[in-house]
């Protein structure tokens, strides 16, 4: 099926006399594998691309082609900026300015959010990453090859997005798309490995503290672990690090429903819930002036910790029988 | 490409008036989901199908369609007994005297060091799984349609044998015959849960008791880790519950080589080692009496934990500076 918008955007690209191409603060694999794979298709003797962004390139996607292409002097003025997998034009940070000047502003994103302004927007939430966007474009619009490095590119990006075609945003049309780039002979392991495998140290402690913090009650029906204010000062934990630790305590085999605390501020705790089948675990989180969906819920809570868990135990254990 | 072997087979079980089909011994996903997506194809009025197995379906594969198909009282003879995913007959444990007591004997395997006697025995190693086989003679060989249970089967064998999509036996084929699949509309990524997340409780300690043990050497390039006799024994862990545990070392962020030690025995000790970019790991087993691979290695080593250590630490203390 053709589309309109990335026709036009095809055609205001092959015309570019310069471009600068700008994904979302933070970057991560999709926003930056899409960047360089579209710089890496555009970039010639004609038109020179300028990949901008405002952070290291970050140590999972360090192995990237296409990463000479990313400039820390801009030009004053570009003929056409192109924003990158990002919605919020806040998150262009200080490169606003840079955008907003720009000859022509394109912008390409496959966020419900988005709300970008461009001459051409283009969003596709259908699409898993734009990463597939960028292969649609790059393939089916502007007639432009897909080379490994190109491949390795895109390849990283849909992986990112779908945590490796393991999310329910994955399509059929995601699978052909990443086979149609593993024909290039991409090393999509060494991909895998960096993305996906490497942790911190900050991570790697927290989670040994969290399995040591682990009980389970209720016939192992109920896991219940925890992060002290101490653990995570000590380790100056960012929001990754600690994300996902609930997880720990769902994945043991038996358990019904996962009960993490993380001590943002002593005496001070977050609290996440999830649950593997029955248990509506929003309605737990509701009791305790939180919210969630059924699966997935969390909560705020002060106090003493034994306390905090003898709470929420009541609760879990009334619906454990009640569903179970 | 037309496969003559293929095609007889396609003939001989669109004939057989009673069909059993037998995985190889502790079944896994792929030989488990292959079996049942070829059970659920073919049991029809005019011929009836049995999946025979010898152990407990695993947890992990409790979700799998077509679970009814696998009989505990078999025929004392069948028209057609078929191996899955079996590359060795004495894998097929009790069931032996079943499958050569057939009157005809198939074959359908992946693996090359294949040496099981049929009939007609078709071993292709360049499918990822033998769920990508099974679908090829389904679709392509016997113009059977692919229900979204079949399908869900087949997409369970894949993913266990590709690790999600992640090994090098993936190919562009695995890709396109997924996203077939998941245009039946399963639900993916509940499988995916179901195949990957899932941990044991000996799994879990182990992981615990190996993050506690971990220590870092010559500046974090080197991660020794260890698991002691009596941590293994009071789990009663089996081979699977210690697998993987040197990558914990290997994915921490700066880490060149892991060096992983498994009491087996009071004083009996096997060694894991990986690297991650350059250090030849094989090289450090060999000095070891052990062997391996570039970035994979072994050995077993007798004595005290903290001298084995010094020694091999010794070792690769050169590694890391010959060639970093």
């Amino acid at each position: 099926m053709s589309d309109q918008k990335l026709e036009a955007i095809a055609e205001l690209l092959s015309k570019a006399s310069n471009i600068a191409i700008m994904p979302h603060l933070n970057v991560d694999g999709d926003a930056l594998g899409a960047s360089l794979a579209l710089a890496l298709a555009l970039n010639s003797h004609h038109c020179q691309v300028d990949v901008l962004i405002e952070e290291e390139v970050p140590a999972t996607l360090d192995f990237l082609p296409g990463l000479d292409l990313i400039k820390n002097t801009p030009k004053d003025r570009y003929h056409v900026a192109v924003n990158i997998d990002n919605g919020d034009i806040n998150r262009l940070g200080e490169r606003l300015g840079i955008y907003q000047n720009a000859e022509i502003r394109l912008s390409l994103d496959h966020h419900a959010t988005n709300k970008v302004e461009a001459d051409i927007s283009y969003v596709n939430t259908d699409a898993s990453a734009t990463g597939e966007i960028i292969f649609r474009l790059l393939t089916e619009y502007m007639g432009l090859p897909i080379t490994k490095d190109i491949a390795l590119c895109l390849y990283t990006a849909i992986i990112t997005d779908t945590g490796g075609f393991r999310f329910s945003n994955t399509t059929p049309e995601t699978m052909e798309i990443a086979g149609a780039l593993m024909r290039t002979g991409i090393d999509f392991t060494y991909a895998n490995m960096k993305v996906f495998d490497r942790i911190s140290y900050a991570k790697l402690f927290l989670m040994k503290q969290t399995m040591n913090s682990l009980k389970l009650l209720f016939d192992g029906k109920l896991a219940v672990s925890y992060l002290r204010w101490g653990d995570l000062a000590s380790f100056n934990a960012k929001l990754e690090d600690t994300e996902g630790l609930v997880n720990i305590g769902r994945n043991l085999e038996g358990v019904e429903v996962s009960l993490f605390l993380k001590e943002e501020k002593p005496g001070n705790f977050k609290g996440s819930l999830r649950s593997n089948d029955h248990v509506d675990v929003s309605k737990v989180a509701e009791r305790f002036g939180g919210g969630g969906h059924k699966r997935a819920a969390g909560f705020s809570a002060e106090g003493d910790l034994e306390d905090i868990v003898r709470s929420l135990a009541d609760v879990i254990k009334v619906s454990l029988k009640g569903e179970g």
